[in-house]
């Protein structure tokens, strides 16, 4: 099992590339063969551990050298990108995916997913995540309630920004949570539910922090919630359509991904309990036939894939959600609830769930 | 050309239902045939204003029945859909789209779409904007910067929120600017090339406001940076990839769009400018032929398609740059600058795009 440092000082970033590039230098200067090892990250390279609930990356490598005609090119490729990398973090920079890219893009077959892949392999080669690399995605995730952050000189409070919230930083590790009055923290799939919760002001009745990541969450989406989970001890439940892609990113919230399985100890939250809403839902919350909706081909393959998974195959309660969905063969979207009345998600719904410890 | 209010209080939004209420129900009285006159929002119904530069909608109505097989079930979605704007807003509540589509998914044949094409139908026929209604669209706009904003009781800059910025609220016509200390507005169409911004402090050295819409611009979006250019009185320059995808994102920022017509004197910023990146921009700033990309045939149709646009044919400076595009087949994202260094972009290219006032 690969575990990697989730925290890196810019510094100590610095002196692990020139390690690593003296050492090729040493390859080349005794005419040996220059080569990385470079951790797996495909999808057969992972390992899920059942008393954690997480996946993890395993132990498996390969071998990317400079004289060998199969991988010559992923080696010169991981050295520019390292040089850059290297660079930016000389000079305090961050860089961004694509300005990565574009500083050779014929390099990289003109490709940004070839450099995305390559910075991955870099940063698990490295030991490390990503944003140690000091390498941010776009974050498009937000955050209303009693939080009290610094980031820079900027001090602030996520409840005193109106109804928009506030823009979950792409630099997240860098933003310092220096006080926290809420007691839970409530991750919703989509804005649409986000708007309803915010207008009937349900962080402030139930003192919680409401956070969405717009679909499938970013990096810093995750890492904030994983966050506020660790150093502020805050439970985390999660709201979705009850659909295979609203358990898959509940999943990904709360064990990591298959894609970014050595990142999951960084992000993942296995106490998150996936509150709704759930297929045993529709009928115990009489979600009538006609909002709910047939499951398209897609929907029907992504849950069948996702049986085979381990983490669901072997949990209980999920596998049994995800057979009754099946065997519907339906979905709903969590605004089906408004058939009973607008409020009756926040007023009824959540509350109740909540209460009775209705969740997987 | 039909124009539409762009304000209306709650209790206007009520009488004016009720008024359209109780003409219905005269008519059934009388027993004549209830009727709605909509105007028409197709796309042969619109007019462009050349001198101010802005798409109208035009004056062609068409009659909704409800004694006529062909217009009985629009007539009954809309006195429906009107029931329950009314109620929302007898009850000072917010709805979202999707709230109501979930009220009766069977008298909106299943479809989402229908009902949000009702509601637009009843905002035109009503002579106001959609978020007059009270029917409120999720946001994924993000404004950083010295800007001071009110809603409800919180009073916040959006300079003091660290890298992640103000999440702009879905709610924004309910949001008092108090005071604004930026001179111009500097609106990205992609959040990517804001994390160079950012990171670069570019509204802090050039003392502007920094708003992304994240690709295709919502309504929120839009919105506030029309009221910072009619309120505040700020300039505004757009950042776009150059492509036809980003000029017509420009455009309707600048103009408003087709399918929203009747909101666009509402939305659009006439005197926007577009700063870039433009095609002619490509050779001046010297971008290398390997960071640039070939336009592809969906690309080219939508170049094409924009060219007979009146308010492209018609403009000499528009025109030319896509006609240019077109000749080359070439395509750029922002970040192709970057291959002359990360902070190319904020230190050389908009400073002397501004300088120079080299934009169309």
């Amino acid at each position: 099992m690969k575990l990697v440092r989730e925290t890196l000082k810019q510094e100590e970033l610095i002196s692990m590339i020139e390690k690593l590039a003296k050492a090729i230098y040493q390859d080349i200067k005794h005419h040996n063969n220059p080569t990385f090892s470079v951790p797996s990250r495909s999808s057969d390279n992972i390992i899920y551990n059942e008393r954690k609930d997480v996946i993890y990356l395993g132990d498996r490598e390969s071998k990317r050298s400079f004289h060998n005609t199969g991988t010559s090119t992923a080696f010169t490729q991981m050295l520019f990108i390292l040089s850059i990398i290297h660079e930016a973090a000389v000079n305090g920079k961050h860089l961004t995916k694509r300005e990565i890219y574009y500083q050779d893009p014929e390099l990289f077959d003109k490709d940004q997913k070839t450099s995305d892949d390559i910075i991955e392999d870099i940063a698990v080669t490295l030991g490390v995540t990503r944003p140690c690399l000091r390498v941010v995605a776009t974050a498009k995730g937000v955050c209303i309630g009693d939080l009290t952050l610094r980031e820079g000189e900027d001090t602030f409070n996520c409840n005193m920004l109106g109804r928009g919230g506030w823009s979950i930083s792409p630099f997240i590790d860098e933003v310092e949570i220096v006080d926290c009055g809420a007691e839970f923290v409530l991750v919703v799939e989509k804005d649409a539910a986000m708007i309803r919760l915010v207008e009937e002001e349900f962080h402030k009745k139930y003192n919680c922090l409401l956070i969405t990541g717009k679909g499938q969450p970013d990096i810093a989406t995750r890492r904030l919630v994983r966050r506020l989970h660790k150093e502020e001890g805050l439970p985390v439940y999660i709201l979705t359509d009850s659909d295979s892609y609203g358990m898959q990113i509940c999943s990904s919230y709360k064990r990591g991904s298959i894609s970014l399985s050595f990142e999951s100890p960084y992000l993942a939250v296995p106490k998150a309990k996936y509150l709704g809403l759930l297929p045993s839902d529709l009928d115990k919350f009489k979600v009538p036939k006609a909002a709910r909706l047939k499951m398209t081909e897609w929907d029907i393959k992504k849950a069948q894939t996702m049986l085979q998974y381990p983490w669901i195959s072997k949990n209980r309660r999920w596998k049994k959600e995800l057979l009754l969905m099946l065997e519907r063969k339906e979905k709903a979207e969590l605004q089906a609830l408004a058939k009973h009345g607008i409020t009756f998600m926040t007023d009824v719904y959540i509350p109740q769930k909540l209460e009775t410890m209705d969740w997987i």
